[in-house]
This record gives C-alpha cells, structure tokens and sequence, in this order.
C-alpha cells in the first residue's frame, strides 16, 4: 500500500464548528506507529468536547482532531518498533501515561499524574484519515474482527474496568442502572465474567429491550418499581446513568459486603445512605477509564463471549462528523455511531 | 407423601462386600433434615473405599454407607428448621464441620480442624433410600433442574473451587492437564468463569472428543507434544490428572506471575522445577474438596452456563451399587455413574 | 475456687433506670462457658441504650444486663467443653451468630442475618459478677495480660477490623479524624500493622496531646487547617469522627487509588464529593463492628505492639454503673471508663 | 560541587580479575541522572559474578562494572528530568524495565520480558566514583539517612517483597529458614508488617544471635530440632536458605492456607510435600527481586521500624573490591561488606 504525504482529517476549530483539512502526513516518532484509520466510534465525550469546548479538567485552546474509540491498521512505525507490525489490524488505547511516576509502576497507569489523553486538547485524536500511537497502545486485533468491532474495544473496555472494580465472578448477582450503551455492554460483559443474574434498569423500553437481548437477564423499568423485592440481593451493583436518584434507589438492593462502582460521570456531589453502607459494609467506588482492559476486551470480542456488531446505528465519513455528533445525542434511537474514513465523500 | 417406617440401604461391611439391607429410617435431630434420595453420583474415593477400606487418613472401621455426590428431596425436618423446606429439592454439600475453630470462622471450613465427612466413615452417606443432612448443607435448586444434575454439583463443585482458587476470570488463558470427570468440568467452569482460551490435555481420545465439545478451546494429546509452543502462555494452570509427568511439562507453559492449582490427589512427594517458579513468580497450590461453592455451581448449572446432563453414562439402582463401583474403575468409557434410588428392584 | 449460687448483677429496668440485683447464677449450656467477670469496659453505645432504651434497630423491651468489652476468667463449662478451659484468662467477643448462613460460612459472621448481640437486648451482657458466653468466643489471653487490657481487646478489634478493611500495609500513610477512643486506638493499630505515616485530626488539645503519644506521627487541630497541604497523600484514611464535615475535608487529601474507611457511626446520610471518587478511584466503605479480630487484637497487646493500659481513665464497681455509664459522656477527660465487679461495695 | 572530566571505576576484565581504571565521566540521557556514588553493598551475586563470569542465564562477555547495591547523590540531570533533584541523596533501585510490556503496565516490571539489570553484563553497576541510572530508579531518602543505609535499602527491598507475596500482616505467624543478611531483614521487616510471632532457623550461633535481637522472637537450631511442636502453625514460611532440607522440613509447620515464599536461589528442582501442601491448601511461591518496594523499605529504615545500619561489618575503597568480594564469601563473620568510593586510595 502507498502511503500518500497528505491527508484529511477533521478538525474541530471552535466550540461547534469542525472543518475537514488537507494537512500533511504525520510521521511516527521512537516508539510510535501511524495506523490508517478504519473505523472511530463517537463518545457522548466527543460532543460535549464539541459543543462545549471543555470536559472536565480539559479546556481546548486551539485546533484539535476529536475521536478516541479508534480501529486502523499499522502502516507505518517509528524507531525501536519491529516493522512486522505494519499490515496489523489494531484497536487503540487512547492513554499515554507518563510510565515512570508510582502509578504507571504499580499498574495503574490510568491514574498517572502526567496523564495526556488521546483525542482530547492538546493530543490529536483520529477523526482522520491516518493517525499516530504509542506502538504498544496499539493492541493488535484477530484477522476476524471488523473495524467497527475494533473500534469498540474501548467502550468494552470501560465495562470490563467496570467488572472488574467490581469484583464480578462466577455467580454474581449484577444490577446495572443505565442501558446505554455503556450499560448494555455491562450487562454483556457481567455474563462473561460469569454473573448469573443481571437486573438492567432503565426508563426507556427500547433500551430495555436492547439489554434484555445482550447480557441482562431481567429488565426493569424504575417507574414501574419492582427494584424493592430485591432487598439486600446483589453482589455488585454498576450505574451506567449518572442519575443520583437511581444510584440511591440501588442502595438497598445491595447484600451485605456488596460493591457499587459508579461508572458514569455524573455531579460533583452525591448524597448516599452512609448508615446503610457502614451496616452492610458496603463498598463504593467509581472508574476512570481502564487499565489494562484491551487484552481481555479483544479476546471477549473475538471469541464471541460477547456481541457488539449490533450497537452500531449510524455510520458517517470524515464529511459528516459534526452530523454524527449531533446525532448521537438528539436521536434517541441511536446507541453507537461511527466514523468511517473511507466513506468520506471529499470536496472537488 | 407418605414416609415409611423402614428404608433400604446399601452397606459396605468390609471391604469388597456390599449388602442392601432393610433398616429403620433416621430421624433429624436438631438442624438436620431427612431427604428422599433422589440421586447419587459415584466418584473414585467411593471405588476406592469400597475396594480398600482406607482413603487418606480415614480407615473404615465398621459398617458405612457410602455415597456423597447426593440429590434428594427433604421429606422432614428437625428442630430448628423451617417446615416450608418440605418438598424442596436439594444438592447435598457432603461437608461437616464444627463451625466454632477459626478455620469455619475465617470462611474456610472446608480445612475445618474437626470435620466429618458425609459418606466417609464414621459417617453415613447417601446410597439409601433416606438420608439426613445439616439444614444448611443441604442447598434448594430450582425445580427445573434433574436429580442428576443436582446430584452432579458435588464434581461440579470441584471445579469451581479450583477456578476460584486458579482466580480465572475474564480473559485468563488456562491450561488443564487430565480430562476426566474432573477436568472436563474445569475446562466448562473455566469458561463459565470467563476464561477465552481453554487447552486441555489428555492421552485418551474420547476423552480428549469430550472436552473440545464441553468447554476445551483446543485438545492435545500429549504423547504427540504440542505444549512447548505455549512457552510462557498460561495465566493459569490446573491439574485434574494427578500425573507427576503431566504437571511437570506443564510449568514451562505458566506465564510468569501464573498460577498451578492442583486439583487430583497424587503421590505424596513431587520433584518441582523450582527455579522457574521463582524467576517467574508462579503460584502453587492444591485444592482441597471445596468450600461455599454449591450456590455458585447450582446457578451455573441452572442458568446453563455449564451443561453436565451428558456426563451420566450409566444408571443403578442401590441393589447395582457394588457393580457401578466397579464400572467406574474399569469401563474406560464411563465418565459418571449414576445411582439412582427409585430403580432399585428388590428381593422378595 | 468455690462458685457461689447466686450473684449480683446491674439490669437496666428501664431506661435510665439501674439495679443492683441478687439473682440466680445462670448454668451454661452445651457449648457455653461461665466465666466469673473481672474487667467491662464502658461503650458510648452502653450510654446510649442506658439513656434512649434504643439504638440502631434494638429496642430494649425488658430488664436488661448491659456491658460487652468483657474480661473473665473461665469458672465452668457445659457439654462438649473441654474442662481443661476452666481457670483460662479470657476475652469475650460479644457476637452470636447463627453459624449457618452464607455470611457466617462465607467469613463474614458479623454480617450474619440472624446475629444477637451479646449485652444487646434481648442478651445480658457483663456487667455481673458472673456471664455466659460461647465457648468459641471466649478467646484465650496469656496469663501476663491484667483483666483491663483483656477488656479493652474489644475496641482494639474495632480498630483492627477498620485497619483490615482499608488494607493498611507496611509503608501506609494514614489519616485519621477524630483521637477519641477508637480514633486513638485506629492509630496505635495502624502502626502496628506498619503504617509508617499516621496524621491524626481531632478539635480537643488533650485528645490530640494522647494520640502523640499513642501512634500518630503528627496531630492537627482541624480548626487550625493544616490538611491543605496533603492533596491526594494519604493510602488510607479512617474517619472514627462520625462529623460529615471533617469526612468530606478528608477526601481531597486521599491518594488516587485509596481507601476511605467510615468506622463512627452518623447520621443516615451523607454528601460525598462523588466526581473526586470516580476520578481517583477512591473505595469508601464503612465498618461493622469486627470479624476474626479477637486473635490479632490478643497478639498485639501482648506482645507489646500497642501500648491500651493507659486508656483507662475511671474504675467502679457493680453498684457505679449508672455513674460510669454518665461519667463515659459528661467527663471531658475521661477516656475509657471501667466496671470491675471485684471494686462492688454491696449494701448490707 | 565540581563535577571532574574523569573519575575510577573497578572493572571486572576477566573473572577473578577486577582493575581499577580512570574512565571519562559517562553524561545522563533523556530520563538519566548522574549520581556521585556514596556507598555499595557487596552482594553474594556480584561475588559469583566475579568467580565465574556467569549468573542465571547472564554471562559475562566483556568488562563490566559490578555493583547494583548503590547509594549516591545526584550531580546532573539529563533532558526531561528536574534539575531540582541536582544535591538529592538517593537509593538505586537496579532494575531497567522496558516500560511498555505487559508486564511493566501490570504492575509487575520486575517479570519484564525484556528486562536488563543494573550491575549485570551488558549494564555497568556503581563500583564507581560516577554512576548513571534512570531518573525514577534513584529514589530520593530522607536527609537523615546515612549513605550505608541508603545502600541497604536494596537487601531490604528483597525483604519487603517477600513480606508481601507472603501477604504478612498484623498478627502473622512467621517462620525463617536461614539467618544470612536476607534472613535476618525479613524477621524485621516481617516484625514492621505487623507479624507477632517470628521464628529464625539456622545453624551458625552468631547468625541466631544477630537475628534474636534484630526482629526474631525465637530462634532455633535445625540441628537440634524444635520445629515439630510447631505442627500446622505458621501462616507465613520464608525461606533465606536456599537450603533443600531446611525447606522440606518445614512445610509440617505451615498452617492450612499458609503461604511458604522461597526467596533464596537454590537449585533448579525441588522435592515437595505435594499431599501435604493440597490437603492444607498450602500455596507456595518464589520471589524475584522485587517490584516497587523502594518507597516502603526507605520509610520502613527512615522511620526506625527496623534497624539496618549494624548489618555493615566492613569497608573498602575502590581499589579494595576484590577483597570485599571474597570477604563477603570467606568471612563467616561478615553480614554486609560495603564500598565506599570515597575511601579509596589512588595510586600515584
């Protein structure tokens, strides 16, 4: 395959507005492959980036490409990388932790001091036609798997952090509030890890009938009620809404030396039932992001342990990243858009 | 249901001689409850007591009963027990401890300094008619499940007890050496565990056929080689051949930081590749029955995560039990025998 | 020793309510020990039930014998008791659980469904001159232990308990609000689980002035600020305050990846600065009394690890109780306060 | 400080052969530090390093600088590193990770598959006036900290790590085999985790002694028995030794769900109790090197927990490196030979 010296790629230059460039190709550094980009999935993080211009801690304060939930394929590497990588179909971790302070050293790298992310100012991401990665963020994918497969590793590996802070195992009883796209994979990947009851709560029924098909074995609607015969009954408890009064309703549903993980970014502060919690020695934590999730997302994907094909319901080329931002958050029937370079329709 | 005055019973009296005899049926004391036996897996240390009069430690010294991988249903209660538990179907946990030394207090009562073992002289088991059992080690599951299959969470058991201890979760690569009863088990609740890739190793070939339907991601045979490509690959290792050979090749398979559970009972000494398992940080333990996995098993076994209908190749009533012991040792294809109560034909 | 027939003892008749009363001594039963008690220490909670006649979910209903950090020495014992345990210097744990349940199996007896409490309506405690108590919850102390530090192993085990949950290790920085009682114990107890940083916070000069002298390596008056300059330090903090607002200053201070551990009983509820939680992955959890303390809190004291005979600050007899009982609350100064029947001056 | 165009090094030439020679002064890279060298401990690796050229599977194939015990100050910093750390005295810890495996982001960088160590061909140690490490392997102490303590905190960190796979904590009972320099670190720093019960085993009187007043609370000698009352006792077993019989006799020790960790290097196979080690659930495991423990052994000696400074029975020059090489082997006296750079006398 030829490499060409340019390329297009979508730049977001102001809060709501993004522009598709011709810009010259980047070159791989020590270390680093440029993959060409197959398929990027679009975070409910990108639009807020987007129409805001400010998440969390990150303000952007220039041009900067948008898109984390990346697949591509190795075309060219830097110094120190073996170049029997090139032609590899990868699915990318978009962290580059510092790899020196104690955290990178104690295999929390996610919660590295130094942190710069991928896709969020000032780190370019990869709504483009080629982009560059730390070689070994580069996690190589089974020939079988689909771009889009590839591309949602990382909302996979955000459930299975989720699994894993929790603690589920053979025989855990799983309630999960919020069937979005992150809770249904969730539901999903609590079964893989063997949960054998899985209560997914959510208000919307197309939601609901999502998750009843993909991991959860009982759906609930919270208006419905229905949560109360659950008294003191799941072993682990994973929110996927971010809404306060659905994480307090969980509350007693949890057994005793239970574990909530909040997953979902929500408010600065939470009102919880702390006699409950110190009776029942409840714990309670939340995630950030991942750390060393891709391996086992890949092999969850790859195995068909779980599905994901069918959370993709929209596809749009590097033309039409703003209508897919837009998309993901005013269609309510949309679960996961992707961008697919490939299908860029490019300006004469 | 009527509940007679009188029950059959199958009496090893000395080793090599089995009598059905007539006797009066038990009363539950306090805690106990009395079960119709429904079904009762025959497992190696019952052939062996039978053919030896010693396992272990334990000499029998009198009249036993045997059997202890039990299903049944509870026809009536001692003090202290719900009545509502008549009628429950039940798996027998064949465990009793004292439930007072450190070790019950500390979650392990299955190293419980005191213990007595159900089927293991002075104790009687469950080739009967009738049987009593601790209320709490006697586990309802669901009326959809078969007597088989709740006689089967006993081995089934097993299996979760060495996954827990491998801690095989989402993920893990893990190798098992041996597929009989026992290894095809681990090989189907490693999988239920989360484990995505699953090697499992035996010189016989049905049993090999076996596996690589129920659980096994690839077989080997391992006259014909084909571990020394898994240098270093296995997050864990578990053992259910209790073949010194097999163990030993195993090791140079563990990735470091692994773990080597051995589950079958071998020699007394084994010579261990020391060295590597310092330099590569492996684990090394053994499994000992099991402990507060029978609700976790029978789940697995309800939801479907695991299938063990087809490990029974063969039925007997309590009149057969001399001949099923014999079976099990000497008919290369059984895997598991089945004694079942209600086909007994008795002697006019 | 000659045991007498009958006894005096100190029953709460109703609340505020306190009699010294002559009354048979009671038989122990199968599993039971008698012990005549040498050494109560005086709880808040004592207080409390003293006070309201409630706390938590026990209502007291009827005369009840108050006192559970409780000394003896073992004077009979009842069926299936070894004899030999008569004249054994013991400490009780004042838990009764059934044995039997999940938790109970599991290692988790204190989080049993069905626990009495020892001291706790319906169960007399020891503010007597002699008590029953559980063979297996009657914990052997060495012979160079005084019948006060025997006493005070239950507090100590509220600390142990709280030390274990938040995981304290060799090299632990620890943070710990509030130098009461167990505030002071947590930091003698985190030292000696190898904390090597304890920052202890508490408003009242003398508390602080006890703990530096008692385990922590610096004290704060949270009045004065101070905590500022531990952002994200500490691998553990302990609240044994039970104040939601030095819980919620606690939090910024906690290491990502840290543990938040809630020993003092407060209110329902409380606001918590969830966002920080998730972003650093802090766990928060409570504590419940203890488990599997009693040996490990033994061991300490003995072996001179922790330094308790210097919390004793008052000693009555059975006829002091209800001026104890007051003492505990209204005395500024008072530390730990306790009963020692020996010191009884009985009316004539 | 001036830092010299040149400075000496002892180089290993040949085995057996070790010269003194003036070297140019090596320049820090990108992430390097350049440290005065203050202090080296001898250790049993350099001395076998030295006599045979070969060690593991590293051999030496050229000169090479020995020495990886190493405390230094910090004279120059290379790109990318504070230039405020310039004046910082500081511990070495001698491990050269790839920072990018599996193994470095797990939390296990010492398994790194591509890992080259700090004083082992091809990399030179600090035998040296000068030496370079990576910025984040020269961990700052405290002030206080003598050079010879500095250079001990690497022994210590063998010893921190073996407390940790062997999960030590408040209230463990230990068992030692072998009083040499590691044997004796880790009954004090079993002693700093908490551990309450600590026996020593080893043959040589003034080995015991050492250890009686350095963290031990027994010491036996294997010759004389005294290890069979301690029948199924100890939670913990440690061995120093690297000897075969002292291992094997201690396994009877070993509580049911024990954990023995051989530290010391022994040969390539070992006969094991393998009945004895399923029946109790034993779980054994070796040690290598360590892995993030510099922070905890340098705030264990810091903060007094344990005591180190009275290890070091002599010192030498650089020009004295052969002879503390075989001091260390042939002395039976000598616990820890150090060199001190600046002790050295130059030839004219």
């Amino acid at each position: 395959m030829t490499i060409p010296d340019t390329m297009f790629t979508s730049v977001l230059t102001e809060p709501k507005s993004i522009e598709l460039q011709r810009v010259d190709l980047p070159h791989p550094q020590r270390g680093q492959v440029l993959m060409r980009v197959t398929a990027v999935g679009v975070c409910g993080s990108d639009t807020h980036f987007y129409e805001t211009g400010v998440i969390g801690d990150i303000v952007v304060d220039g041009p900067i490409v948008l898109g984390h939930e990346t697949a591509g394929e190795i075309v060219a590497v830097g110094e120190g990388v073996d170049p029997a990588r090139i032609g590899t179909q990868v699915a990318i971790e978009p962290q580059m932790p510092c790899r020196r302070c104690d955290f990178c050293k104690e295999g929390s790298y996610h919660l590295c001091t130094d942190m710069r992310f991928y896709g969020a100012y000032p780190v370019d991401g990869s709504f483009s036609e080629y982009a560059l990665i730390d070689d070994d963020f580069a996690h190589a994918v089974p020939k079988t798997m689909t771009a889009e497969e590839a591309a949602l590793v990382e909302p996979v590996s955000v459930a299975v952090h989720a699994c894993r802070r929790g603690k589920v195992t053979a025989g855990s009883k799983v309630l999960i509030t919020g069937a979005g796209p992150i809770g249904v994979l969730c539901a999903q990947v609590a079964r893989a890890f063997g949960a054998t009851e899985i209560v997914v709560s959510d208000p919307i029924p197309h939601r609901r009938d999502y998750a009843a098909s993909h991991g959860a074995s009982t759906v609930l609607d919270p208006a419905a009620g229905g949560l109360e015969k659950y008294d003191r009954h799941f072993t682990v408890y994973i929110d996927a809404s971010a809404n306060a009064r659905a994480i307090q309703s969980a509350f007693p549903t949890i057994r005793p030396g239970g574990i909530a993980v909040l997953v979902g970014m929500g408010g600065q502060e939470l009102q919880i039932p702390i006699a409950m919690i110190q009776h029942r020695e409840i714990v309670l934590t939340g995630t950030y992001r991942y750390v060393n999730t891709w391996p086992t997302a890949i092999e969850l994907i790859a195995t068909g342990a779980i599905e994901v094909a069918s959370l993709v319901t929209g596809r749009f080329g590097l033309d039409g990243v703003e209508e897919a931002l837009m998309k993901a958050k005013t269609d309510p029937t949309a679960i996961k858009t992707m961008i697919i370079p490939s299908l860029t329709e490019y300006a004469q």
